[in-house]
C-alpha cells in the first residue's frame, strides 16, 4: 500500500493508496476537530487548499453527536461530505488533557466527560469500535500519552501498556473490519511508538511494534513540552527503527520549521493544530515568517499577506482589510487568516515532495529555515 | 437612471443604473455592517449568492476602522473588493439605537461611541462627508427615526427638522462630489420619508421631498415596533406620493411575507439583517417557511435545508451534518446557514422580478405566503 517514491538523505517521498484515494507524502493532515476545521472552513473549502487527508478527533464526536449516529447516517465521510481520507486518532490524547477525573487500569481509561460530566470507560476495543463506528480510513492505536516529565519508571509501565494495548487494537480492528455492518470494512491501523524523552524505552518499544506489521507508524508524545532539540534527538534515535516502508507519522507537529526538521529524519505524516489556531489569532504564516495581522503597520497594507499566494484570502483582500475584519471580530477575518494558513502549510508539504524527489532536500531545507528568520522589507 | 421595465398592478420592475453597474429592481440588498456579512461571509461568496447590492452601516466604519483610512485605501470597493453597488446608510440609525447618551439639536446629534464612549458630533453634513469617504454609489440622508410610540407633536416637530436636515444633505453631496479628491464624484442620494404611524404627516412629508429631485426615496422608521397591518396602511397611504420613475425603498424590512407584501405596495429595495441574524442562529429558510436546525428531528435527516436550492449549503451537505456543526458551537455552521439564507433572500427576488415582468405578481405572492404556511411533509 506505501511506496517509496524517492529518498533524500533520510527524507521519504512515498505514496500510500488506500480505499479513499491516494496520499502524496510528506503530507500535512488538516484538523477537524468535530467534523469541520476551524475557523467555518467546509470541505469543499479543503479541496480548494489542496488538503488530502483531513484528522478528526475520536473523543469529540463520540461525546458529542456521537458516533453511532454517524454510522447511522453512513459513515464520517458521507456526514462530512469528505471522498478523500480521514485519519482518526484514537481518542486516547483528548482523554488524558481534557477529561476530568481519570483512571487507568489495564483494561483502559475511566474519566468523565468534559462536557456534562457523565461516566465513561473507554479503552483499545471501545476506541477501535468508535473509529470503526466513523469508518475513517485510517484508525490510530489507543495509547498512553504519558506526561513528558514523568518518571522513566512510569514510562516503561505505560509503554508496555499500550504495547499490550496496541495488540487487543489489532484483534479488535480485524473483527470489526469483518464485520457485515462495518462502514469500511478496508479501515487500516497505524500503531504509536512511546516512551518520552527516554531513547532506550523508544528504541525497543519501536522495534517490538515494527514486527506487528501494521499499515503504519506514528511517534507519540511529542511536542508536549519538551525542546525542539530534544524532540529532534527522540526522532534521529527512533525513526531508523520504524519500517521505511510504511508511513511515519509525528503526531502533532508542529512548526514549518519543526516539520522540515523531522522530514529530514524520516517522517512523512504530520498534523498540527497550529495554522488554523493561529490563524483566528490572526497570526500568517509567510516564507519571511509569522506575521501579526493586528499590527498597526498592516493599517493601510494593499498587499496581500503573501504576493504571490493562490489562496482564496490572498487572490482577493488586502492585509489592511483582513485586519480590519479582525479587529471588528468579524469572523470572516478568522476565516481569511486560517484558509491562508492551511493552503500555506499544504503548499509547503508540495515543495518538500519536489525538493526530495529531486534530491534537493537539504538545500530546499536550508533555504527555507533562512526565509523564515528574515523579515520582509 | 431608473427605468421603469414593467408594473403589475402597484409592483415595480426597475432598472437602476449607477456607476458601479445596474441594479435590477425589485432588489434585497445584503447588510455587511463593517464591511463584510456577518457569518464569515466574504464578497467573493456574494457574488456566488447573486447578490446585487452591499450595505454597509456608516456609523460603525466611522468609529472603528474610519472612513478617513479607508478614503485613503481607494474607498469601500477597494477596501472590501467588491464592484458592485454599495448603498451606505446614514449612521442615524445606529445613533438613535446604539450610541450613549445622546442630544437632538438643529445642528445635529451629540453622542458618545458604543466602543469607548468617547464625544462624537454628527450632523447632516457630518454623515455626507463620512459617506463620501467611503464613496459608496448611494448615500443616505440624515434623518432622525423617533421612537414608533412618540407623541404625534413631537413626530411632526422630528419630520419638519429632518426635511431641514435633508437640503443640507443635498448641498453638502453636491460640494462633496465636486471635490478633486473625491472617491466617487457621481455618489448618488436618497431622501427619507417619515412621520411615524400618522398618514398625513407621512404624506405631507413625502411630497415635500418628492419635489426636491433625489436619486431616490426610502420609507424610514418603520419595522420598529409596529405591527405588520400598521406597517402596510403606512405604505398603502405614503408610496403613491414618492416618484414612481425612482427607487422607492423601504428601510430595514424584512420577512419574505413582508417583501412579498411591500412590492406589491410598490417598493423595490429592501435590506434587512433577517437572513443572517437568523441565519447565525440555525434558523433557515424555506419555501415551507422557516425551520430551527437544532431541532431534534434533524439529527440524522440527509436531504438539504431545501431540495433544489442551487446555494453552497444546499449543493453539499445535509440537514444532519449542519444541525450537528450548530451544536457543535462551529463557525461552519453559521457560515452555511447564513450562504443558505442570502441566496434565499436573492433568488426570492429573482422570482419576484420575473412574475412582475411576466404579470401574474399577485397570483406568485398568493401561492407563496400560502407555502409559507404550509409546513413541508
Amino acid at each position: 500500500m506505501y511506496r517509496l517514491i524517492a529518498q533524500d538523505g533520510c527524507a521519504k517521498r512515498g505514496s500510500f493508496e488506500t480505499v479513499h484515494g491516494t496520499i502524496q507524502t510528506p503530507v500535512f493532515m488538516n484538523v477537524g476537530t468535530v467534523g469541520a476545521i476551524k475557523g467555518a472552513v467546509s470541505t469543499d473549502d479543503l479541496k480548494t487548499l489542496g488538503t488530502q487527508v483531513q484528522l478528526s478527533n475520536t473523543y469529540h464526536l463520540h461525546v458529542r453527536t456521537g458516533d453511532k449516529l454517524i454510522k447511522q447516517f453512513g459513515g464520517l465521510h458521507k456526514f462530512m461530505v469528505w471522498d478523500r481520507p480521514i485519519l482518526t486518532d484514537s481518542g486516547g490524547f483528548q482523554v488524558f488533557s481534557l477529561a476530568g477525573l481519570r483512571k487507568i487500569k489495564e483494561e483502559g481509561v475511566y474519566f468523565q466527560s468534559h462536557i456534562d460530566g457523565h461516566h465513561i470507560f473507554m479503552g483499545p476495543e471501545e476506541s477501535m469500535e468508535i473509529q470503526s463506528n466513523l469508518g475513517s480510513t485510517i484508525a490510530m492505536a489507543f495509547d498512553e500519552c504519558p506526561s513528558s516529565v514523568a518518571e522513566k519508571e512510569y514510562i516503561q509501565e505505560s509503554v508496555d501498556r499500550t504495547t499490550r494495548w496496541l495488540e487487543r487494537c489489532k484483534v479488535k480492528m480485524a473483527q470489526l473490519n469483518a464485520r457485515e455492518d462495518t462502514v469500511n470494512p478496508r479501515q487500516m491501523l497505524f500503531g504509536i511508538n512511546q516512551g518520552g524523552i527516554y531513547e532506550d524505552i523508544r528504541i525497543e518499544h519501536a522495534k517490538r511494534i515494527a514486527q506487528m506489521d501494521l499499515d503504519g507508524y506514528a511517534v507519540g508524545g511529542l511536542a508536549v513540552g519538551e525542546s525542539h532539540e530534544e524532540m529532534y534527538r527522540i526522532l534521529d534515535a527512533t525513526v531508523p527503527y520504524l519500517p521505511v516502508d510504511k508511513p511515519t507519522y509525528l503526531m502533532g507537529v508542529g512548526t514549518p520549521a519543526n516539520i522540515l526538521e523531522a522530514v529530514d529524519r524520516g517522517v512523512d505524516f504530520f498534523d498540527c493544530v497550529y495554522p488554523s489556531r493561529n490563524g483566528r489569532h490572526g497570526h500568517v504564516y509567510t516564507k519571511h515568517g509569522k506575521i501579526n495581522l493586528f499590527n498597526k503597520k498592516h493599517e493601510l497594507d494593499h498587499r496581500p499577506i503573501e504576493e504571490g499566494c493562490g489562496c482564496p484570502a490572498c487572490r482577493s483582500y488586502s492585509r489592511a482589510y483582513i485586519r480590519h475584519l479582525l479587529k471588528a471580530k468579524e469572523m470572516l477575518g478568522m476565516r481569511l487568516c486560517v484558509l491562508h494558513n492551511l493552503y500555506f502549510y499544504n503548499h509547503l508539504m508540495e515543495q518538500i515532495r519536489d525538493a526530495i524527489e529531486e534530491h534537493r532536500y537539504k538545500s530546499f531545507k536550508k533555504s527555507m529555515l533562512e526565509g523564515f528568520l528574515s523579515p520582509e522589507e
